[in-house]
């Protein structure tokens, strides 16, 4: 069964997203972006954020919504910031229907690096190897690109904390398939 | 100038709001309520708060609209639950254009009761005498009510923080002329 999977990296200054679909192990990049949602108002901020969203939601039509889970913050008011964020996020996808799924950082890096530890450098560098990407999308849409290929490997049976593989060699284009090893 | 003013006290269990008149120092009780989000996936109920709110938008078209700043909190899943629930408030008056303020709890109290010590008691035991409530609308609508008086003072050259005093005896359905004092 295809997937259709939007992942989300939410920020209240800019917010990254990415849509991929997966089938059976492969997958594939849709679109992604980032939000700038700006320095000014945090309600009008907000109001770019969901309109973004839904704007990429309406044209997208994702069956599926991932965003990570927060454990850590710089201080109080950058984690109310990132809530507030986080909390429109899911709005976005609540009022279209979309079921969300929450993943740890750690096991999205362990689901993408095969490893809890991998930096946000590899973490990227393996997002665009995956999808094939010809470029870096920016760093908060491969981000967001990380967690939406976290939520594809963890629901065709392999479980988002498994070790992968990957089973053809880096070149832009290419589907990339995946065996647990 | 006659103002209409939203007050929201957000949370993600339940979202306490009230909408008041201003007029001159002068304070009409319009309507208020507690929004129930329910205890299931965290998209739909920040859904059923931002239906809510931009319900009471829609019927009672506020010209402007408060919440409390939030500077402490349980722990750090409890403020990213707030931070949650805010940002769907502040988008909600975002989404309808309506200026949002934010004012500091100590001069919520400081100009509710007086001083910025205040219970949770006093504040709504005061609310109540101001507005001539016959009785007690519940805990977060009640504080609502008060964010929504906070920013009724401010904007009339009193400034919040301003000592006010009650200038005639408390009697349910009296509108409450404050002085400075």
């Amino acid at each position: 069964m295809m997937r259709r999977i939007l992942g989300i990296d939410p920020g209240s200054i800019k917010t990254g997203w990415g849509v991929i679909e997966a089938e059976g192990g492969s997958f594939t990049h849709l679109e992604s972006g980032i939000l700038r949602l700006g320095t000014g108002e945090m309600s009008g901020r907000l109001l770019i954020l969901h309109r973004g969203l839904c704007d990429v939601i309406e044209r997208l039509k994702p069956s599926e919504c991932a965003v990570e889970e927060i454990f850590l913050a710089k201080n109080f008011q950058s984690v109310l910031k990132l809530g507030q964020a986080r909390g429109v996020a899911l709005l976005s996808a609540g009022a279209a229907s979309i079921p969300v799924r929450e993943f740890a950082a750690k096991t999205v890096k362990q689901a993408i690096c095969g490893q809890g530890q991998a930096s946000k450098t590899q973490m990227q560098n393996m997002v665009i190897r995956i999808l094939g990407l010809a470029e870096n999308p920016g760093e908060d849409a491969a981000d967001a690109l990380g967690i939406a290929l976290c939520a594809g490997y963890s629901k065709d049976g392999v479980g988002a904390d498994a070790r992968f593989r990957l089973s053809s060699r880096s070149r832009a284009g290419t589907r990339w398939r995946l065996k647990e090893s």
